[in-house]
């Protein structure tokens, strides 16, 4: 994959380590939304609707999204937030459960996730149980409706296993939610071969679509006519052009349209995914596990007792991150980023670095490596400039 | 406002009469996105939350739109898309009047309007109503929950007063939310004076925020508290970055943040907004009444009898554009843009001109009605060519 890099323009002297929070800058994009801003809004303005496909941008993209994560055509749509997906998801999925009175979700999930699972079960009178994935099996039964869980684990980087959970939630004759966030565009995301209902996930992590790059929403292809969601925005419309005055829901995975897109932040996204092109997802989760084996070994060897490997170190278990326990971590990272190696702080004690696999080289994270090494040998982080608490985090 | 037109860029050779669907693109938008892209993605990357205020600019954003919405600061949130925001504001309206059982929308609203108010009266249990917001009066008792009009008819161009209908709709204890898409950025809208409770509208109208610009919600200081807004993401949470396991909503408009925005899109947004630097709400509506004033005039000498102008005479029941009524509508606004001349259809018979006031002259305007007449006079709307449907209309 060492050719991909040249697909990414990232800054000089820097090891990006936070591609699972935003993703670095496609070689592509520029040129790509320079052109949306000039020429296709700038010149063709209300003609671009037709004359620059931006009408059937949310659906291409959409598609180009669930070649990464194991969806055929016509099954994922992407637009709005991964909030308002998760919202639209939920609810299209209690729906198709009615009587049953049990939403179960991962306590440990990214707390959108919990909250949106708590927001959808109040209108619906349901009941929110929280289960950690490993003993989702113990809590199913006929009262569950849906099941939201995340593939990755954002915090430890635990992969879970989803054709199993997919297929247990099943037996249990409900339905199952993924939010890929962590997962898609660096490990092999099988929607369709593990028979998942719903699936939610953003374009900004590993898809390297841009600072609030619109997320994407699927619904398996024998959902879709069922699929009621709850907010009908026109662009959802079976005749969107006719402006009728009653919703009805296109029969297609057009339904889970809702507003006009974000064009500029979406055609930005798909000028970003063809850093993928001609790359097998296969060939990523390989160069993936290559160097977060590289960062576990590394640890093991050179970091105790200073740091603890928080990541599964079984393969099978383990998403794109290495999730560091190390005591200051708010300041230790800060001290990695004064010194280039850009990774994030998740509270209380958590160094969290994650691994872009299409512009990472061995030789890059090793030297990441050695500067936490460093970082924690010199007590680098008891600089008191490292300290300072920045408005976000 | 003659200066103003420098702060666009617009196609040479074409009049530009379809600000009121996707405003032109404001000068200031290209390098505000190119360093987006360039440096703030490219180089700050993940410290551009802080570096370069991405947290902050939904609500500075916010804040910028309400200067001309007659909001004071701290009551308006961008982010997302309108039909989002509108739901939201209608969830929140309703749960603020338990106990009453009735929504009221206009018939003649955009469809997004009244697929949701359906959307969410179905999940409240409540009956939706349509009534023209010149009738509300008729309709209004101690059931109405909530009123939800659009200040200007999308298709019309009728202006409705927004000061009495308020008035009269808080007379019966009922809220009254306001869509302010046709209406924010080209003529006066006092939300605080007129007592709104709640309003939403889109960044990609007369705010030439360009395709799909994320829209806006207003929530009424007096009511921000009460907000309990449905689609509850992380970043609406009092202490987001603590990433606590269950909502709790920020005491301010932060509140009424979602998902994180699609900041290409949203500070091409905020870049353009700046071409209403210095220059008032009352300029912009006296050159609206003005270019909007010589087109009825024409139509009225000039183009009787193919034309019937639909848009109110009255200045004060006026919008920013004026829709006249044509036989073959469709092929009519397809021979205007072969000529330059870029207006919009809207079935089944609607020619709808929107006029920008700070980029559009009289002198344009008078050559486009010329046009207009020709176009009619000459029958060249006749050429098949014209009859041909693009997909999107």
């Amino acid at each position: 994959l060492s050719a991909a890099r040249d697909r990414f323009i990232l800054p000089q002297g820097t090891v990006y380590l936070d591609g699972n929070s935003l993703g670095p800058l496609p070689a592509a994009v520029g040129p790509a939304v320079s052109d949306v801003v000039t020429r296709q809004w700038g010149q063709d303005l209300i003609t671009s609707w037709n004359l620059n496909g931006w009408w059937h941008a949310p659906g291409r993209i959409g598609d180009r999204i669930g070649r990464l994560i194991g969806a055929a055509a016509g099954q994922v749509m992407c637009g709005e937030s991964t909030s308002v997906q998760l919202f639209q998801a939920l609810t299209a999925a209690c729906r198709m459960r009615p009587g049953r009175s049990v939403l179960l979700t991962d306590g440990a999930n990214f707390p959108t996730d919990q909250y949106i699972a708590d927001a959808v079960a109040r209108l619906f009178g349901l009941t929110v149980r929280r289960v950690h994935p490993s003993e989702v099996g113990e809590r199913l039964n006929s009262e569950v409706a849906v099941v939201s869980f995340s593939v990755v684990d954002y915090r430890t980087g635990e992969l879970f296993d989803s054709a199993a959970i997919t297929e247990l939630v099943h037996e249990s004759g409900s339905l199952m939610i993924w939010d890929l966030a962590h997962a898609a565009g660096a490990l092999e995301v099988a929607l369709d071969d593990i028979g998942a209902d719903l699936a939610v996930g953003c374009g900004y992590k590993y898809l390297n679509g841009g600072p609030g790059a619109p997320a994407y929403v699927y619904l398996a292809s024998r959902h879709i006519a069922d699929a009621d969601l709850p907010i009908t925005g026109w662009h959802g419309h079976a005749e969107p052009f006719e402006l009728h005055q009653h919703y009805r829901p296109a029969d297609s995975i057009e339904r889970a349209r809702i507003g006009t897109a974000p064009l500029l932040s979406m055609l930005a996204l798909e000028a970003g995914l063809t850093a993928f092109d001609g790359i097998s997802v296969a060939a990523i989760r390989r160069k993936s596990l290559a160097l977060t084996d590289l960062v576990i070994d590394f640890a093991d060897n050179y970091l105790t007792p200073w740091a603890e490997v928080v990541t599964p170190r079984e393969e099978h278990r383990r998403g794109s991150q290495v999730s560091l326990r190390v005591q200051h971590a708010y300041e230790v990272c800060q001290a990695l980023i004064a010194r280039g190696v850009v990774g994030d702080f998740r509270a209380p004690d958590l160094l969290r670095l994650g691994f872009g696999p299409l512009y990472l080289s061995h030789t890059e994270v090793l030297s990441a490596m050695l500067a936490v090494h460093d970082v924690l040998a010199e007590q680098a982080w008891r600089d008191p400039a490292f300290s300072v608490r920045a408005a976000v985090t």
